[in-house]
């Protein structure tokens, strides 16, 4: 996510990832997204009573939360505008994946790097989208708020006839790739929301949120040694937790894979690349702790997952961007990503990733990431 | 090393670890030192022809290169100023546990950081080293030169009657122990240079210096993404020719510890706390590699290595005083420590560390580095 928020630095270290920001010491994220929903009944979600805001979304809600509005389900409306470097947009890619969405929502994905204003489309021929016509992530966000003032985040979900933003509110979006698109989905696309589960799953989801998916920025944007240790701590407590959840389980659901996984996936295949380095969570490489090792490669092998994966968009994003914490803007070379194809073994957990469904057919060439991905060598 | 030179900085990055400078993106180490040598016959030594300054030093020098003095051996009359956070300074404190020179040559320890001019006392009572009654390294440098205008390095070893610095010729002096202090070893001393090894030893120590000791700061001081790699493809060329070499052979040079071990030892014992994320040498960490992780282990847990480590000082030196590669000075909790004391195995490949000779007596209390080591939980 980032960019061209109001400032809101007030304290301690200075960074680029807007859409945040570092209040004692300790890093906060800005959570005020463009809250519309495009949903299947607009009308009903327009009339049901306003619900209230959630930093993980609502696989069950109705309506609206304040100020949101609802847009309808429409093939071909909506272009999915995800930078395949972000951990929050990767969600997005991810699940439009699993469902089968491609056909129904088409993809915009602009570069790793970007300037103190906006993500661009730096990798399309001629720097613009080819479906927007933007160079700019912003122009999108500005036709649709000509003053907004908050960051230029993704995923952002773009109205195609008029250019706008429809909304950027990534925990609310892949819940309703799920619970709102179900008539498009692929024939054999897995519930990544089971009814049955939700009630277990939801804390799951906060915590790893709160914990580890947004815990490895706490860390790295540490204005203190003490809150930087604060969070150090708090991560690792978590990945300890899921450690122990993952060691009888295959997926943290159980059986078959879900939205949760989802959700832990997108940061655990950044963890060695970047954080353990980079936002300095070096407790433990994520290949020292053998069940989440495994339950991370498991995923990445499985179709929808590691073929999303661009291993030097993801660091050339990090260690690119944050030049104050990493002035020289060298990228790493390491770690060797190799042993991502390497056996895991956790078929005898028992379980099928898919349930009742099938695995997605292999990427379109057109929608393949680049980068160091084993998977593509 | 460090501290108070000329502008060297020609391009690229800054950094604070001056007696270096950047040249067309590549690090170089300024090996310009004070050639003085402390020796057991200082007037053979005077009347022997001038000899070659080498970056490794050399064990058969007779000699003086050009510009040096020859001091003599006299217990108690020089005091070996190292910081334990500087694995240059590092080996001298090994070798002098293990030869038992520590009633003969006293140690002085500056803290971990420093500041633009010198390595200072800041540890001690009063800021003030106890012997030498300066504040500063740097004092002891002028002490012997008024105007001196490079580095304030670390090891130097200070004449105590003057305080001024005889030697901060790092490569030589660690060998000069060894062949001219012979007379004041401890009984039980190991031979760390045997004469049938030498044609042997210098090309591999030579091959671990300008690779393996110096790589991991020509990766991390890389001042372009060119230059960068190409270090870290010589660092993990290296790394793999030692993790080759040391399969079937406990030590490098075989049965025994010789001052190989040693110079390569202060490198591994940094590798994963600090060059693997903050020198960005991070294909694998150590323990990743596993006749060299286990070969390290079995070093540190050999009395007069892992007993002189401070792993508390070293990241906050690097972390700390690096503050254009990590402006925000925050130190990595990480890594977990406890594995340096697990079962490494090497036992089985036979030899003994110290040949005829026998192991070092515990670390006088007086002497016992602070800091996460696990020997001293």
């Amino acid at each position: 996510m980032a960019q061209n928020s109001e400032p809101q630095k007030t304290a301690g270290t200075e960074h680029s990832t807007k859409g945040a920001y570092v209040t004692g010491g300790e890093f906060t994220r800005d959570t005020n997204y463009i809250e519309d929903r495009v949903v299947a009944d607009p009308q009903a979600a327009q009339s049901a009573p306003q619900e209230e805001s959630s930093s993980i979304g609502d696989p069950r809600m109705a309506g609206l939360t304040e100020g949101g509005q609802a847009w309808p389900v429409e093939p071909g409306r909506y272009r999915l505008v995800a930078a395949r470097a972000c951990p929050w947009a990767h969600r997005s890619i991810i699940i439009r994946r699993l469902l089968g969405l491609e056909d129904a929502i088409s993809l915009g994905t602009p570069g790793p790097t970007h300037d103190a204003r906006s993500w661009t489309f730096d990798l399309d021929e001629g720097g613009v989208d080819p479906v927007l016509g933007t160079e700019r992530l912003q122009q999108n966000y500005f036709a649709r708020f000509p003053d907004y003032p908050r960051g230029i985040t993704v995923p952002a979900l773009v109205d195609v006839p008029s250019g706008g933003v429809v909304t950027n509110n990534y925990p609310q979006l892949t819940l309703d790739l799920s619970t709102q698109w179900r008539e498009h989905h692929r024939e054999g696309a897995p519930d990544l929301l089971p009814e049955d589960k939700l009630d277990e799953m939801l804390p799951v989801i906060k915590r790893i949120f709160t914990e580890v998916n947004n815990g490895v920025y706490r860390a790295g944007f540490a204005g203190s040694q003490g809150a930087y240790q604060d969070a150090y701590d708090r991560l690792f407590t978590a990945m300890d937790w899921l450690e122990d959840r993952l060691a009888g389980s295959r997926y943290l659901m159980g059986e078959h894979i879900t939205e949760a996984d989802v959700r832990l996936f997108t940061t655990l295949v950044r963890f060695d690349p970047v954080y353990h380095g980079h936002f300095k969570c070096n407790r433990n490489k994520l290949t020292e702790m053998p069940n989440l090792w495994a339950y991370a490669r498991d995923l990445f092998q499985t179709p929808g997952f590691g073929d999303t994966v661009d291993f030097d968009q993801i660091k050339r994003h990090y260690y690119e961007v944050h030049e104050d914490i990493n002035p020289t803007q060298i990228v790493p070379a390491g770690p060797d990503l190799a042993n991502w194809l390497s056996e895991h073994g956790r078929e005898a957990l028992g379980g099928s990733p898919f349930g009742a469904g099938t695995a997605p057919a292999p990427v379109a060439a057109s929608e393949q990431p680049g980068g160091a991905n084993p998977l593509y060598r």
